[in-house]
């Protein structure tokens, strides 16, 4: 991680962004959003090429951020951060967004593709989620996001892995709601329901963006729009759970 | 109804607010706050001299309102409260706030109040929507938006008649999203979890407002900001339903 | 209502359902269940001749059955015939079977189909859970049972009329449950999810029995087992909700 | 695994209840259960001498069981036990009861305990579900059987790693369900809501027996109840989901 972190950055406010990847992706996005909203934004993802990336883009356009390469599965890689965090100024924000969508009939899902599901979308966000709580109770403010799915609601066929991981991520953002609401920290969860017009789906199913025609496919600047808004929601009126999907998708 | 009808209002845009009572209300905050944003805000309750004041309120801020008294239980009337805002300009909100909690033991609940409450939670809200979504149509654009309780969700103890309707509008607004989205009109519910700190509650149950605290009850005007923004969500990521509760609020 | 109705007859055990119709239907199918098991079984819907087949049915097969044709959108006809079944012996069983699934878009749904939609699905089932509950609670003891649909849980394009009568009925069992089961009074709730193998399905539309292939509709005799293990229940373990769907059928 | 494994046994019709440990707990009585209505029952625990102890109960009832013991979080065990089993007859029903619930405030919560819990009540359901799905399919019948808690659907206070494991497993049977059903092999989840008259409560919070009163814990044999009744469903009326509890519990 770089940056300024002398002692008269004790003012400073953050918002961290994990599970940051392409430029054209949700994480990316939702860090640019903060950024802009003069928040100083941390991002955090495997790539240390794609995180500079964001920085770059950031940077370009008048705001903060830092680069804080790591594994989300790796509970030290998510405390030293947090720590580095801590020595900069106060967190506003953490946001989970890390997810590795996989879908295969149940018979043909081996144990380590389970089990990775579960590491990134669930194990991930509780390490995260425990760590930032910890940061945040030090203020008694702070907003914790977690990106959800359809498949946190349900699991439809194919989706075992990632449904389990997904609705255990679901369950980790309602307790800590529950426990940490009445402290002062905001906790919701994001369900996004359809496909997110993102690098992933540029490059892997081009067509569908034809398919589904303008706005048809999420947009990752309104998906972040959702993530900003619940951030500066009033402590009066809090939104734990929100979805998200576009006008033409069924549901 | 009062206000500029004439031909050249073609562009005027508008918004219906029904179920406006107290000017320190959900119903009338949600209208300030349309109004502030520019659009010509029609209001609509049982009584006149609630909703002259309101709209005086609006005025005294600068911006446009039209009192429009009338009985949501009665489709006579919100037919031809839409009639006239058809002939005003394009309606780009409707926002569905009638409501009337009542809660008894159901051995205790007799038929008339458990009609009542179905008559002002859910069918008004059924011709409103039918309605509003018949002008929308028109241009393809437009969002309702409907007001949900916690007994949206769940029957407890002593809401049969309020759960009851209160989960029957849930599912109006559902089918209507499902209808409606695809053609472009935004439909969502938003479920009030917690007391408001509204007129009802100053008069009636003062000391609530000591017990809980400061930001212990919902703001007003933090309601109608969540109601702002579903409406001016993009239309390739809309929610459908978000709860509001107050920081404090177990749940 | 015909039968045996001397004094002798205090310990006759009776179970009530609501909503029978053809002899091969959900209503008849619970009803020659209950009967078979040793309950005197009193039948009501609108048709006299209909009911009058399912008591000869359930007495050439050994059991008890007594006719009270009625409205179950009428209050006082519930309750009259409430009156005379207290005077034959002890409610054990009350089963709320009435319902009229009707679909249309919203836009062409006049009021009074919702409004009927309602009556039937809602309020008769909130006067029958009531006024059963009335009964039971002298003794502390019975069981309350409830057809709903998978319109109960959600609103699809077409059900905004039955999905808000089901899902008022849901809640109105939910608070039910919770105010009676404390004092011995079983509630539950039977989410029927496909087509029933019934006279509405056969004589309608026949081909779809072919279409979903043997068992691919529900059977009316498994459903009533469904009734029947509910209603048997040991009260350290009471259900409140079960789904019930053929196997073939996708949800 | 002891046991008659011969060749003339290919007609035995097996039960394989997961999850046993005292004879006095819920796993003990589904497998009684099972036993009872004919069918061998092989029983799997982390205690041979507890599995001992359960087998010989079965067989003193005049039931045939086997012990096999082995680790539910270990693959290879699971697979194993399957083997063995198909090697002596049909595996007519599968039963994953293991789960080992914890609470502790999220913060206090360390990652080892978070993933034990994912361990023990989600992965090791995953396997055992796609295993049973696995030799079931050759036969295209059979009943796969998951317990689940409230904290399956519901994130509380100190609940974070059993609601995420939890829900988790409650994906997997929704999953399986869905790809299964249309194949035969039936598959449902079991809410149990309330604590437990097993050995567990018994020995570590004895007064909980008393405060509740009679019949205010659920009853181990009337839990087996309900998993009996969900197997021996006709497949046009299966059941996916119900919730148990007893009658004085407050839900």
């Amino acid at each position: 991680m770089a940056g300024n972190e002398n002692g008269s950055a004790r003012a400073t406010k953050l918002a961290w962004v994990v599970g940051v990847g392409a430029l054209h992706g949700t994480g990316a996005a939702v860090a640019q959003r903060f950024a802009k909203e003069g928040l100083t934004t941390v991002v955090t993802g495997r790539s240390p090429e794609r995180l500079a990336e964001v920085v770059r883009a950031i940077e370009a356009a008048g705001g903060a951020a830092l680069a804080a390469p790591g594994d989300v599965t790796n509970e030290r890689d998510l405390i030293d951060i947090l720590a580095r965090i801590d020595s900069i100024g106060s967190l506003e924000a953490g946001v989970y967004n890390a997810g590795n969508a996989r879908w295969a009939p149940t018979l043909e899902l081996d144990s380590t593709t389970f089990e990775d599901a579960w590491r990134v979308c669930c194990f991930g966000g509780f390490v995260f989620g425990r760590e930032v709580a910890r940061s945040m109770l030090t203020r008694g403010r702070g907003t914790i996001l977690f990106t959800g799915a359809t498949a946190s609601l349900r699991g439809r066929p194919q989706f075992a892995a990632f449904a389990a991981a997904k609705a255990g991520l679901r369950m980790v953002s309602q307790t800590l709601a529950r426990e940490l609401q009445p402290q002062g920290i905001h906790v919701a969860h994001v369900v996004i329901d359809g496909s997110i017009h993102g690098e992933k789906i540029l490059t892997r199913v081009p067509e569908l963006v034809d398919r589904k025609g303008p706005d048809g496919l999420l947009d990752i600047d309104a998906i972040a729009d959702a993530y900003w808004y619940l951030h500066q929601q009033h402590r009066s009126a809090w939104t734990h759970e929100l979805d998200l999907r576009p006008f033409a998708e069924s549901f």
